[in-house]
């Protein structure tokens, strides 16, 4: 078996220093590479070597393929992360990375492949009984075919972009006087973002919940599942707060997901850390939506109620390590939530609002992860994703994980650029999702700038504090007690609280 | 019952913060209290209000029992936590609280008092079946009726101060022309530490761990243990790293161990959060020593193989709460380990080393946990215990929670003071250490200055990483590889390691 003493991180940000991290505890060596943008970055600083692989944009230093794979012929790497995004779920580049004799931490090319395409992971997964939403079998581009499919579906209907992803191309069709501009809307769309016009038809579920399962599998043919994520809370189809486990799974469903989860995998010959997505319907009902084969931005909460460091077991796979882990080995223990804390401005159409972190602390105590690559006094650069941070809160129940992630967000101190910290605020107060009964529409149906301006409790009853603390400062001193110093209690929190 | 709204924190530094965190969590409301030297700390800047209580020395604030009842009286405070050290186990504080009409958030007075004399607690645990190590039944003064006992009992043995603790005024005697000089010298050393020259004489453990088992009792009789810590890592009878659970117990003698540890909390009618104390020899007998009836330092590693946060637990009783955990609810999960992380010069014999922190950068990611109270720029207080932080993690197993320990230690970024950072490390490398075998000796015996400066083989293999990277640096590029640039890797952490 190969030992892997060296790994090139093909990625940047949080990611790249979380990988590094784990990659530093297993006693192996790292390599960084950078964009001239991210010179100053702190996964540059963290490697042990760091390389400077191209201009700003993407195409022309992330991407890099060939550029990335002579760093690593010329300084003996040995195995190369993708982390996400990039050419995380790239065939092309994970068979070159093969062929030049390096070891892909991920799944292989014809995985990437098989489930890349919703055709050809549909067609793998036939053989096994997983649960599909109602649709067309193949794409199509025919408008009067894809309406009379529609018809017979039953609206409403969804018209999803064949090469789409992180909802581009996608068109909800209520009713059948809608179809023919959605259609026309979608194909074109879609022919614009992806090269290809072709769409699915598909039942549109209502109320849908997006619920996901992390499975781990072995070259040795042995696939395990680490329970579900739930990702409900999107705005504009991108994920924004995620949990483990989901507030409404019985053990029954959980199990059976997982199963199914675990068909999908063995389904293309699975092997490394990938996710199944599923819709879950009001009634519990769950449909395969998509694999991903790559490490999910989600990641940490599996870590926190499994125990399981997912990066380690990726690279144990890639050694060609059988799995130590065994489905009985596993449960769920306590409860975890992460927001993702982007430079948006939520007040303004969570528009990206780039610039210097002037203050920058991070929240601190029993149960709070941040995983992130900036530090105080650095810029975000405005070639990548704004995201500048994951917080991740864990405690022995989902109360006391939303609890903590409502304290962390209130001690997290940031400055400089507008963030969308209060915007998650106000989701983890929010009844709907305090009670669990939510689905991907909760942004759209209950969030409104105004929503960040509304007077908390909290906040009338820090005012009525800070009132009787002066009345008390403005009276004669009647006790022993020592000059009383009232300190601006909580001033930078609640500005990014309230904003 | 009384529902608590609002907490003082009768404490400074880390556990301040530790406890208000946890406050806010529950929505409850937090007041500092703060000595002059303390005004710009971070307890200070995180509570709701914060009262100025009295000049640096702690007699004259942290310890001025009554100008904090009078803060609450003003206040409104509705409970006191007092931390550790400090008031945290006078029970005469613990009367006054309670007789002024506050909640003391922790156990009775009845029960400090007994556990604050090593005598009444041997006399209140004498019904229950609890093991002990040999020795006089009561403190005595004569020193030939001393040495008449120590013969009985059979050398080597251990003299102890009736009121010590911590050390101060213990002293073991090898063989029994030794007796006389160190029983004069116990006698002085207890009479000008705690005014009472009375000592205890015991059989002398050979090769002894420290093992205690924390225990959570209610106000309604009910009494759980959550397994042990093992902090035999000791520096001057001072614990320095713990650990939880320990690496050699069974689940034999961890359950008999538990047994006796809520035996002894039984026998003193004990509620709150407190700590039963255990030497184990190396047949692994265990015998108690006695009991903290306070939250203890390392309560971190329970925390985070249990999924219970004490603090919470701990006001919950106080309010009079029935428990909600018991026994059977509760099992180990993974395994923590803790450093104290102390400004003090591990090369200079442990000398305090204050100043100010120019830089401090702590570590981050999955399974690590800081607890502080300081941030860069801050100046550590020469009044004040000098422990910057307690660094805990958290892995699946016992070597995981060591990686990423060691990986957490090279992480961190302290400057302008001397730190034990790279004396934790030593221990975290040794071979003693890590096979579990060793005991309360383990720095006598192991470390010397030397110790830091020795080179490691990951320090040379970096030089060879460096050197490979030069040659590589000044060859004439043969690829279309954008220019190669080098950083200064891991520059800041090799100075934490090898310091």
């Amino acid at each position: 078996m190969p030992e892997i003493k060296k790994i090139l991180v093909a990625n940047r940000g949080e990611i790249a220093l979380r990988i590094m991290r784990t990659a530093r505890e297993m006693g192996i060596q790292t390599v960084a590479i950078f964009s001239e943008a991210d010179r100053n970055a702190l996964h540059v600083r963290y490697a042990d070597e760091a390389y400077c692989v191209g201009p700003a944009p993407s195409s022309e230093s992330y991407l890099k393929a060939d550029v990335i794979i002579e760093v690593c012929r010329q300084l003996n790497v040995d195995a190369i992360h993708p982390g996400y995004g990039f050419l995380s779920e790239n065939a092309n580049f994970s068979r070159m990375v093969r062929e030049a004799g390096f070891i892909f931490i991920g799944p292989s090319p014809e995985s990437i492949e098989v489930m890349g395409s919703k055709l050809a992971a549909k067609a793998a997964v036939a053989n096994y009984n997983i649960p599909m939403v109602p649709g067309t079998p193949s794409a199509i581009t025919d408008r009067a075919e894809a309406k009379a499919i529609s018809a017979k579906i039953g609206y409403p209907i969804l018209i999803k972009a064949s090469a789409g992803g992180g909802g581009k191309g996608m068109r909800v069709v209520e009713a059948e006087h809608d179809f023919d501009e959605q259609m026309d809307r979608a194909v074109s769309e879609a022919q614009s973002a992806f090269g290809d016009g072709s769409v699915f038809i598909e039942k549109y579920v209502t109320s849908p919940r997006h619920v996901e399962i992390q499975v781990l599998g072995d070259q040795h043919g042995n696939i395990i599942h680490l329970f579900e994520r739930e990702c409900s809370i999107q705005r504009r189809h991108q994920k924004v707060v995620e949990e483990a486990p989901s507030a409404i799974l019985t053990p029954e469903i959980r199990d059976a997901m997982g199963r199914a989860a675990v068909d999908v995998a063995r389904a293309c010959g699975y092997y490394g850390a990938g996710t199944v997505e599923f819709i879950v319907d009001d009634q519990l009902n769950f449909y395969f939506l998509e694999m991903n084969t790559r490490l999910q931005v989600e990641h940490p909460v599996t870590e926190l109620i499994t125990g399981v460091d997912l990066v380690k077991q990726m690279i144990y796979i890639a050694e060609g390590k059988p799995l130590a882990i065994e489905q009985d080995d596993l449960q769920i223990k306590g409860h975890a939530v992460e927001i993702r804390v982007y430079a948006e401005d939520p007040a303004n159409n969570f528009l990206p609002d780039v610039g210097t972190l002037d203050t920058y602390v991070r929240p601190q105590g029993n149960g709070v992860r941040v995983d992130d690559g900036f530090e105080q006094g650095m810029s975000i650069p405005i070639y990548y994703d704004p995201m500048i941070a994951k917080l991740i809160t864990y405690g022995d129940s989902r109360e006391e994980a939303i609890q903590k992630m409502i304290r962390a967000i209130d001690e997290y101190q940031i400055s400089g650029v507008q963030t969308t910290l209060g915007f998650c605020r106000f989701v983890m107060e929010h009844e709907a999702f305090r009670s669990g009964q939510f689905d991907t529409g909760f942004v759209a149906n209950y969030f409104t700038p105004d929503s960040l301006t509304a007077k908390s409790d909290q906040t009338e009853s820090d005012l009525a504090a800070v009132l009787a603390a002066w009345l008390l400062q403005n009276q004669k001193p009647t006790t022993n007690v020592a000059p009383v110093q009232l300190t601006q209690t909580r001033s930078k929190w609640k500005e990014n609280r309230l904003k």
